[in-house]
This record gives C-alpha cells, structure tokens and sequence, in this order.
C-alpha cells in the first residue's frame, strides 16, 4: 500500500470465474473486498459464486463489496456524494463505496440537479447539519454543479466530470474544463475517476477525523 | 446587405488614419457609422478627426459610433446584455452597440458574477419588467451564467463566451464548450463573437417588436 | 419547469419496456409525452403498449409522441426546419417535434442541398410567405446551408450541426466549426442537439406569437 | 529541382540586406526570382538595392520579383485566383506570382464574398469565357467560396484555406476542414500555402497548355 | 449535376434490398452506376439481383458498378493510382472506379512501398511512358509515398491519406497533415476520400483530354 | 465572500498607478490585501506608494501583500508546499501566500527535483514530522512529483501542474495529464492555478484545524 | 528488407486460415515466421494448423513463432523489457518477441510497479549484473516509470506508452506526452508501438554486441 | 547526475549578466559547462566575459561551451547528426554540442533535404565508412528523412523533430507524428529536443564503445 490508494478488483475486462476465485482468495486474506465495474456476466457469477449475505451492493449493482462478516473498518470520517442528475449515479457509487471501505461513513445526496436552486440550497442546509468533512459533486455535461455547491458550503469540494453528453465538449470534456476553469475553491479527479475522487475525499475526512480524535498532537 | 449583417469597421490591424477617413465616407453616406475594436492610437486618430459631438463611445472605448447627428433608427426591439465580470464588457459592449445600431432600446447589466445568486435573481426580477425581448449573457472561463439565466427567463437567451482564463481551458474554450453542452435552452455563438450575438439578439427583438408592431398580419 | 426546457424521455440507453411504462405515466400526468433517441426495440415496444392513435410519430419513426387524445398546446408560433440532405433529417425531426409540442406550428423542408442554388431561393421565397418566426437549418459535413439561409432571409436562423462526414472534421466538427465562424446572423446549438434547437426556434416564435397577440403591452 | 517546385526566396525571418544579396546572384544566374513574405524592411531593402524597372510587386507589395529584363516564361496555361475577401488577397498574390513565374497568364478576380450569390455568379460566367486550366480559391473563416465555385465550373479547383478569423475554428482551421469535408470535387492545400497553391495549379495548367500545343502525342 | 460530382450510391449504411432496388432504378435510366462502401449483405444482395455480366468489381469487390451493357464514356484523359501498401487498397479502387465511370483510362500500381525507392523509380519511369494526366497516390502511417513521387513526376499528383495506424497520428491523422506539410507540389483530400481524389483526377484529366483533343481553342 | 473563495487583486494587466490605489482602498477596509501576477512595473509603484514595512513579498516578488500592521489570521493549520524545480517556484509562492492570508502557517520545501529519490524520501520524512494538514505539489514538464508524494505520505495532495516545457504536451499540459491519470491519491486544480491550490490546502487545512480545536463537536 | 525492419505476420482483421496459408508459405522460405496481434480464432487456427513443436508462444498467447525446427539467430545482444503493470504485458511481449526474433537475448522483468521504489531499486540492480545493452520500459496510464529506469541505470531506455487509462490523457495519450517531457535521457516510440520498440532496442544491441565481437573495427 | 542527464545552462529566460557569473562557477568546478540557447544579449555578455580561447561556439553561436583549457572527455563513441534543412541546424547544433561534451566524436552532414535522394544515398555511403554508432535526424514539416535515413543504415537512428512550418500540422506536428507513424525501425525525441536526442544518442554510441573498449566482458 505504499501509494495509499486502497486496493480493489476492476472487473472490466476481466473473466467473471476469475472475479469469483480472486474475490475468494482476497476476503479469505483480508475480510473484504470491494469489485468495481462490474457487468451482467460479473454480477451473475458473484451472485452464483457467494451467498446473497456476503455480498454488499452498490445503488445500480455495478460495483460490489464481497466479505467473510468482517465490518468494514470505521474511522469517524464523514464524506457526502452529490450528483446532478441520474446518469452520474454509478459513477458517484464508486466514490461512496470506496469511501466507505476506507472507513468513512457516507451521505448520497443523487439528483439534486441544477435546475432548482432553491431545493439545492435547502438540501445544502440539510446536508451541512450532518457536518460531512469532505463532499464529493458528481456532474456530466457542462458539470456546473460542483461550482455552485462550493459557493455554499465551507467544506472541501472535489468535483467528479463524469462521461455524458454527446457533439463538442461530450464524454465529460466540457465537465472538466469548466470545473477547471471554476472561480469557485474546487480540485478536481479524471472523468469517471470515481474510485479516485472518494479515495482523495476519504483521506481529507480521515485526517479531520484523526484530528478530531486527538490523535494528532500539536503542542 | 444580403447577408443581414450590419456593415461596421473592424479597426484592428487597420491604420488610425485609414479609419477616419473609411469613416468619413462611411458618415457621408449613411449618416452614421460603427467602429469596432479600437486601440489606443485610433482613438486619438476619432478624437482628432472629429468633434467630441460627433462620437458615440462605448463604455471602454473600444468601439465609437461617428455620426453626422443622424440618430440610430428605432424599431422597437429590446435587447439586454448581461455580463458576469468586468472582464466581459468590452465583449458585451459591442453586442451592445450592434443592437443599437441595428434599432433596438439596450438595457447592460454588468458584472452580476455567479456567486451572488440572490443579487442575481433580484436582477433577473428587475430585468423583467423592462419585458426584453432577446438576452445575450455574456460569460469567460467556466461560462456558467447564461446557463442560470436561461432558468430564470423566458425570452430567447443567446451565449456569448469571452476569451478570459488561463491554463486547460482558457481563452473561452471551456465557456464554449459548457454553453453547447447547456442543459438549458440556450444558443450560442463562438468565443469574443459580440459583434455576432448583438446581430442576432437584434434580428430576434426586431422581428418580436414588428408583430407588436402589428406589421405581420397573419389572418 | 424552472429551466424552461420541455421535458422528454430520451429513449437511448433504457429498457424498452420501461419506456412504455414511464410514458404511461407520463401520459395519465400530462396528457401527452415526447419520446426521444428511439432504436428498433423501443419501436416495437410501444408499437406494443400503445394503440396506433395514441401514438404520432416522426419521419423514421426515431421520435414518438404518446398521448390519450390531449393535443399539443397551440400558441400562433411558426418555426420552420430546413436539411441539406437526407441525412440530417432524424436530427431535424428532433427540433420540429419539440418546437410542435411547445406549441408551434411547423414548416418541414427536407434535402434542399446546397447545390442547386436555384431551387433554395425558390424554396426560401415559398417559406417567406408562410411567415415563420423562426428557422432552424440543419447541416452536417462541411454545414454551408445555414449561412446561405440567414443570408436570404430577416427571421433568426439557428444552424444546427449533423455528425455526418469522415476523416478530418468528421461526425459534425467541420460543420460546427464553420457555422460557428460564418460571416452571416447565426447562432447554433451542439452537434445533433435537434432538441435544443427546436426548443430555441420555439421560445423564439412563442415570443413573437405573443407580441402578435397583444400579450405583451409596451406602452 | 527534383521535386518539382520552383524555387523562391522566403524573406520572412531573414536580413533585409541579405535579401537583396541572395537576390542579386539569383538574378544574375537565372535572370529572375521571386521573393515572398516581405515585411517593411525587406521592402525598403529592395526598393534602395534594386532600379524600379527591376522590380515587379505583388498588390499589396509583400512578394516582388526581381529581374534583369529577363521575362517569365510563358507556357499558354492559364490560371485564375479568386478570393472570398479582402483579408485573403496577400495569400492569394502568393498564388499568382508563382503561377505567373512557373510561365503561366493568370487571372485575379478578387473579394467577390459569399453574400452576394448573382455576383458570383455573373463573375463565373465572365471568367469561363477566358477559359482557365485552374481555379485556385481563397477563403478564410468558415471557407465556403471554393465548394461554390467548383459547383459552377468545370475545370479543377483548389481550395486555399487562410488564417482569418477568431475563437473556435479561427486561423485557418474551419475554412479547412470545412474545405476537406466539401461535397463538391475539391482538392486543398494547407492553410496560407499561396506557394503550393499556385505551383499545384501551375502545373495542372502546364499539362493542359502541352496537351493544348500538341506537345503530349497519344497516338 | 449542378456540382459536377459523379452520383453514385453510397452503400454504408443502407439496407441491402433497397441498394439492389436503387441500382435497378438508376440503370433503367442512366444505363450505370457505381455503388461504394459494400458490405459483405450488400455485395450478396447484388449477386444475387443481377446477373454477373451486369456487374463490373473492384479489385476486393468493396465496389460494383451495375450496368445494362451501357459502356463508361471515354473521354480520352488518363488517370493512375499509386499506393504505398495493400491496406490503401479499397480506398484506391474508390478514387479508380469514379475516374473510369467519369470517362478516362485508368493505371492502378498498387503496393509499391515505400522502401524500395529503386523499384519505385523503376515504376514511375515505366508511368511516364503511359503518360497520365494525373496520379492520385493513397498512402496511410506517415503518408510519404505522395510527396516522393510529386519529385519525380511533371504531372498534377493528389495526395490521398488512408485511415490505418494506431497510436498517436493514427487513423490518417498523420498521413494527411504530413502531405500538407509537404515540401512538394501536391494537393491533398480528406482522409479515405477517395470518391473526391477519384473525381478530382479525373476533372485534371478530362481538362488535359478535351485540350489534346482540340475541344478548347483559344486563337 | 460567498464562493469562500478570498477576494484578492490581480495585477496582470492592470495600470501600476490603479493598483497602488485599489490596494490603499483595500488595505483601509480590511487591513490586509494580497496581490498576484506582479509586473516589475507594477512592483516599483507599489515600492514607491508604500512604506517597506506595510508590504510582504512573495519569494521573486511576483506577489505582495500590503497592510496597515494587521496580521494575517490563524487558524492552526497548516499547508505545505514543494516544488519539482526552481521554475516551479512562482506559482507555488502564489499557493503558499493564499494560504497565509486565509491563516494557514505555510511550509516551503521548493527544488526537491525528481531525481534525488533519496532526498525525496528524506525531505517527505523531515515534512511529516511538522505534520502538515494539506500538501500542495507544483511540478511542470511531465509532472511526476505528485504521484510520488502522495505514495508517501498520508495526508490530502494536491497537484499543481505548471507551465513549463516545450514541443508535444508543452505549457503544462503533459503535467495536467499525467496528475489526471495518476494512481496514486491526487486531486488537482489547472495549470499554474496557484490560487485555486492554495485555497483548497487551506480549507482542507482550516477543517482539519477547526476538528482540533474542537469547534466541531459530533456527539 | 530495405528498411532494416523485420518481417511479420499482423493477425489483426485477417482471416485465420489465410493466417496459417502465409505462415506456411514463410515457414518453409526462412524457417521461422513471428504473428503478432492473435484473437482466439487465429490461435485456434495456429494450434489446428501446426504440431505443438512447431509453435512458440508470448505470455498471453497473442503473438506466436511458427517454425520448422529453425532456431532464432543469435547475435549476442541482451534487451530487457519492463512493463509497469500486468495490463502492459501483451504490448511488452510484442518488443520481447521480435527482439528474440532479431538475434538478441531477451529479459523481462514485468509488473514492477511505480508504488514500490525500494523493490525497483532491488529489480535495477539485479537486472544491471546481466549487462543489457538496452532497455525497453511499457507504461500506461501516467507513464511515469520509463523516467525513474533511465535515472537508474547508464545504458539505452526506451519508452513504450501503453493504451490504458479512461479520462483525459487516456488510451496512453499522457503516458506519451509525459515521455516526451521527460527530464531523463529517453527516446520514446507511438503508443503500443512493441514491435517498433522491439526492433530498435534490438539494433542498438546488435551494434554493441557486433562491437564487443570486435566486427567493428576502427583503427 | 542520478538521472544520467548532464547538467548544462538554459539561457533562454536568464539574465545575460547571470549567465556569466553561473558559467564563471561552473568552469571553476568541473572545467568546462555547455550554454544553450543564447540570444544576442547573451552572446555579448559572454564575449565580454570571457576571453575567446575560453569560448567554443556551436555553428550559429547559438550555444557555447566555457572552459578553463579543460578538454571534453573522450570515450570514443562517435554520434552522427543530419538535417534536411538549413531551418533545423540550431536545434541539431544542440544534439552535436551536448553529445560532444559527452564524450563522443560528432559528424555533422547539414542541409541534405529531401529531393535529391542520390545525393543523400551518396552521403550515406560516405556516413557509414566512418562507422556512426548512432544517428540524430533533424527535419521540420512533414519530417520524412528520418524514416529515409533508417531504411538506409543499420545503426540506431532517433528522429528529431523540429518546429518549422505553418497551417495544420505546424510547428512540428505533423513531423512528431510522422516520426511516430514511420514504417522504420525509429524512436523519436519531443519537438525540438536537440538536448534529449544528442544526450540519447550519446548514450548509445557510449554503451558501443565501451564494448568496443571491451569493457564490458561477458563471458
Ligand atoms: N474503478 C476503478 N478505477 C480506478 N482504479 C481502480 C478501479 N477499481 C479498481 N482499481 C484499482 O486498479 C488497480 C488494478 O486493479 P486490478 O486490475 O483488479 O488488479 C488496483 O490498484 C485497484 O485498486
Ligand atoms: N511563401 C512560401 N511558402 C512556402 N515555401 C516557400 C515560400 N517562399 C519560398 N519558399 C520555398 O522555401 C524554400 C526555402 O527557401 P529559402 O529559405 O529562401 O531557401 C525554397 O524551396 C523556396 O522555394
Ligand atoms: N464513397 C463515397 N464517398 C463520398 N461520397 C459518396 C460516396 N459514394 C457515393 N457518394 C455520394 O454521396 C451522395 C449521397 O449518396 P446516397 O446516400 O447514395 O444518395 C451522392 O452524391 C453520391 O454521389
Ligand atoms: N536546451 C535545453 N533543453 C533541455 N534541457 C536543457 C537545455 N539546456 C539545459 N538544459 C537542462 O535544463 C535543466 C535546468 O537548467 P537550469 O535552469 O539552467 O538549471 C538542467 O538539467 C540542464 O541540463
Ligand atoms: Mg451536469
Ligand atoms: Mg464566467
Ligand atoms: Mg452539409
Ligand atoms: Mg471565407
Ligand atoms: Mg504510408
Ligand atoms: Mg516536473
Ligand atoms: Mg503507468
Ligand atoms: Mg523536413
């Protein structure tokens, strides 16, 4: 783990036996596993493969966690998952349960769109009594949710491209400049980086969380 | 004039001299005439060849109207230009000066930023009730405002993306680019095109203010 | 509504028969509902649900509006929809259906091409005296036609790219490019946003039509 | 001059007065050159190191040919060079002076716009009576003039795309791609290539004056 | 035929069935046609509609010309068609049948590489004494072979860039911008357009043609 | 303030003589202002209109802050950052002062260079005994510091690609690239974004630091 | 074999039996014959066609040596090929194959990761007490790890970008760019370009091993 | 020197005063130091700085090497350096200079172009009785002669391209990727990276004659 970056199966591309045997081989080592990208054919043979118990899904299936009963671990970290709209979902399950692997406890706010501004604001206000320590904003198209929601909010904001659209700035291009280019206090991950976008967002969380527990002494 | 287009002078890369004396002839003939993207020494050149009676200005100076005291012609149309930093004006202004040109009454709303939503939606309330009847938003770097005023609104709003920014993205690429991508009801023109948009918002309150004109009669 | 763009279920990517169940209740909501993006399966399905005269469809059958008799709103608006060729028609069908169901009247004139330039001015003297309030041109490969339309007429032209064409500039880029560069009074939407165009023609002409109809005073 | 392509002096980047060196032995070995991409300097170089009758200028004087009396050659090809509009001409003498230098009489017929369509064709119709070999077409912005024009002749056509224009798609870029992506017969050079624009069509031109003079026999 | 270029039937993307019905209308009426791009069902379908001495191939039989027995017009020019590989191949036979069908000769010299420069200069020697009017040279990857042969030959060479490669440059990219960069005379087409290169040539050779014929006198 | 984002004055492209002004202005309302993208120009107005005391520089003086005596706030938290090399340096200074005025104590470690892997692996150990809340890392050309801090420590990195480099991927790009493709744990802001990366450090910082002290109590 | 680089089979988009036709042709011409880019059908073909003796075969079994007992020829020289992770294997294994196949002893030392320096250290040194003459390094992704090799070690380093990666700078676009940035002694080829990195890193070691046999003698 | 690159000044971008005084240091520490990328600033204040048997300059005194009477060192590698054009030598004067302060003999062969390929087999001849152990090759626009080179030698050759030309594929572009898209056994270094390509090519031609010096032994 000397990168940090917390170990996964990618099924893309990959057998769904050998998702199975390697899933097998890593919760017998470690408890659990999280499997991301996952196909009809992945989703079969884990579902054939383990008892319906071991299994944790994600909102649409497309990622899985496999565990033997081990918990995941727990660290106090808070992270929030925001999206646009319904087609950033999967990619924003990625980032909830990456985060959840890594200890964090996660709030999905999904759909929250652009359109209504005075719904958002009031699910912001909502959202900032829950005192999350990092928020992840998922959005496809001209991805200008990520901006708005920094402006309201004192935590760090990671915006999250994600690959809708279609003609000039499609595939989540126009996403990313204009998240880019935001005047408002935003980092950003890679398009479709969810796995990358709640791993940078559970570590912020993680370290406020140490803090939080005293664990970092600065005298 | 088969195009549709406006004649005016584009100054840049032209000499100072040379555009007194085109917009001597041009006065002669019309009465009036516009100038776009004026530098330092051609406006010393207006300044000299004309009286100060004889120059219309924009706010920067970048473009000037020389007439002979020939007024502009009024049909009627309303246009409103909208800007969301200093930044804009100087494009904004010459989307403004066309449509003037072109005889519609100009309502400039400078500088509303995105930040201030509220401010914004009191804007936009105010903005109402002067019944534009075509808005052009101009808008640089992440080029979210005619997306948000596109909301608010319910005449035709046109984009107008300014080539500010630096980095992935910049000069009016990522504005461009999350303006096509829009999820509102948007159209756009290309980067610095003010020339274009005030054209077009133009053409649009002319053609309203002739059906309230009664001039098309559709029975 | 707050956007104010029409909603419309986009078929592409969703399960046929869950498209015939959300028009269902979409239909018992509102009466009637636009049906985008329609592949051969999503045919068949709500050929299958729906009974033929609950159902009005687009050129290629690639659009579908389902309704249980409730007609499209009419407001006196008139927009018109030009192709340079068989191919872009889907994409126009697109603009047209969505201006109807906003309440326009339509005017459908297909494969003009851009080479007999004789037979255009004819077809464009013909439309002039249908009077419509706004134009949508589509075009792809090199998309000339726009600009040679807003050059013969005073009503507001929207170009509307197609992704036809192969190798440099392919899939709409060339066309995008040019209509985005024309010396003529055009404005444009994305590469084959047939949507977002019709609902730009149409906020347009339902502009109009209101003026026309007294609705906006302006003492 | 294996490849074919005659030789010129590019001025651009190099020392006046090392331009009026390189020229004299030039002339003095060969009787005449051509000397292209002149600035201020290389001109006033050329004026003080050369008698007026040795000098023949370009139109807006930034290419020259010097010479000892020598005369071009003449081959009896003919090629015509028309450009969009004024901003195009300086590529387009870059055209004509090496087609009058590779021996053929050429045509310049320049600044006929896109706008006004019966003038364009009116002036098609004077230049098929002088019969050109080839037409090369200058165009910047969105570079609609060569696809018109080869839609009107029978002879080749060569689009010459120039880097005019500003934003997405400026410098050149839309009037090429939109020149490669053209549904008439055109074939294109790169954008501001005058040089290779006119050597192409010089030497179509050549073929067919040989073809013309009986020189090619094809028993 | 307003734009001079050939009608042919292009077969991608239509349903077999139908290009038979097409090809049997245009044949009643015209006496050929050409059909481009088949299919593997197209090219069944055809055998399967015509008799086989109503189809003429190309040389993968990726083109077919179907015809009553009408002959092609003979014009008398003469176009050839050089590649560098065997995968230049079908877009060649594009650019060959298009010239044969517009009424020249042609020469096809396919798969000369472009290592071994003795053997090319061996077959360009054995060309010249054929004496074409025009050559259209295909090559994908790094596009060489146009601009070595312009330097060996006094006749009007088309570039034609072919879509193979991976990797950056790939797909033509390359191949096309290195024949606009290139040093010698040459004009160039889009990538794979072979159909333009084809029409092109064969516009160069019929120009060439009706001149050694006498057609154009010029007193 | 409601972006979050801190006000500040960006002097690139702004008269000398207006920012002494502004920054009187500013400094008189609030006690302190900082200033970015200093020209030497700007830098000697600013020498000439205040007294040494009242200003701080950045490292090459291309930022400065002016002030009537307040200091900056403090929060507790605390922002590193490190360069790759030394043109790195000035718009890593822009990230270390933001975080200043936003109250962070800041830690420069600039030059590790990419090649020392042992030095690295040294200066990051020397770094975690200060334990820093946020790291920022500027690293231009193919940007691979990032990654590898972040392999090596446990806090939030942020990667700041700079401008530098030339030829294919030049200006920032290849950095902006790779940091997106990274495997490691990184989020980054745009090229030469110095501004928006020490703002988001320090917000990470200022939550970190608020956990601390205790003003986030979670019962 | 003009252009010094070696003959093989492409697999890829040829018919499997035509695969073995050729193979068999070449076998009994030069006793051994390389098939790059394999799908299972070729390999089925390959294993129907030939006797297990007569076939070798890459790690993944997508290239593969069919021959008649022949052995390889060997030179002397040693390339080594690294790959940063398991996706860049079937790429590596393309340089690995035709560097065996032009004479050289070949090392491959997979999978070593960017995470673990100290295990890349250990593999570098390891790998220098077996003295290649040169190295080829495969990385996707970032592409980071060709850098960090060439800083370790004093003889050739080739960078091979691999298409991995989704996202901005995907399919081995930044693994390219951040190559060609590179601040260490690298040349680099196209992405997935094995078998062009092969082949070079196999002629510097035939020219080293050729030295070290004292062929090239220089008195 | 843990990344094998030698250390040498960068003078674009520098001071000239400072220049001299960093040269003055590193002359005194190790002898001699290689400047590249003087300006005329630059090279007056090194002729006023140091004496001129101090000064070894490159062939357009673009670069310069200090020394104190320090000779380069001598390993015995011998490194050849082509350009097609006289536009490419100060980029191939770097690769020459920095090869030669690495030790290795350099033979330039400047200007051979591309047209008279006679003339460039005849240069090759006489390249390879002086048995290059490796071979940089310069050229800009379309950037053939690196692949023509290649195909004639059977040492290492790296392309070098260089930013010359203008329209699509400029500055090197199209030679970068006509490098990348060769047929030859070639790497390539970025665009104008004289300095990588010289040091590369050094490394090679060390690593040769190190065997050659046997060494290395291998038994
Ligand atoms: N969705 C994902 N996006 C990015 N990386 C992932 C994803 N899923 C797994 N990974 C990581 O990708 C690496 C390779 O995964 P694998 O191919 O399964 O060995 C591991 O380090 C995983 O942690
Ligand atoms: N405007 C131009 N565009 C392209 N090539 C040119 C131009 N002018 C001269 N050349 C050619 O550029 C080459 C180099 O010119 P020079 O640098 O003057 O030796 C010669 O082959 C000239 O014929
Ligand atoms: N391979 C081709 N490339 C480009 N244009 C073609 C090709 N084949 C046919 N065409 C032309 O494409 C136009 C539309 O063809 P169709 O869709 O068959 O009506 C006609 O003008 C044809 O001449
Ligand atoms: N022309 C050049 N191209 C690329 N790198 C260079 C060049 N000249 C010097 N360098 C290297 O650039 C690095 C920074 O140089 P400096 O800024 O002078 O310390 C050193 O490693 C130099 O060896
Ligand atoms: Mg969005
Ligand atoms: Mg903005
Ligand atoms: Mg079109
Ligand atoms: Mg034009
Ligand atoms: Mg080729
Ligand atoms: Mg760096
Ligand atoms: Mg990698
Ligand atoms: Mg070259």
């Amino acid at each position: 783990h000397r990168t940090g970056i917390m170990e996964a199966i990618l099924a893309e591309g990959k057998d769904p036996d050998d998702i199975v045997e390697i899933a097998k081989a890593q919760v017998s080592a470690t408890g659990r596993v999280l499997i991301t990208r996952l196909g009809k054919d992945h989703r079969a043979a884990l579902e054939a493969g383990f008892d319906p118990e071991e299994l944790e899904w994600s909102l649409h299936r497309t990622l899985a966690v496999v565990h033997d009963g081990t918990p995941a671990p727990r660290t106090g970290g808070v992270v929030a998952i925001i999206t646009a709209g319904t087609a950033d979902i999967d990619v924003a399950e990625e980032a909830r349960m990456v985060a959840n692997e890594m200890g964090c406890e996660t709030i999905a706010i999904y759909d929250v769109g652009v359109a209504g501004f005075h719904r958002l604001v009031g699910e912001m206000l909502k959202l900032q009594e829950k005192k999350p320590d990092s928020i992840v904003v998922a959005a496809g198209r001209e991805g200008t949710l990520p901006t708005v929601v920094s402006g309201l909010v004192d935590v760090p904001v990671i915006g999250l491209p994600v690959s809708t659209g279609y003609g000039a700035g499609a595939r989540g291009e126009a996403a990313l400049l204009s998240m880019l280019q935001s005047c408002s206090v935003l980092s950003v991950v890679n398009i479709d980086a969810g796995f990358v976008a709640g791993s940078f967002a559970a570590r912020i969380a993680n370290t406020v969380a140490k803090a939080r527990n005293g664990d970092v002494d600065r005298e």
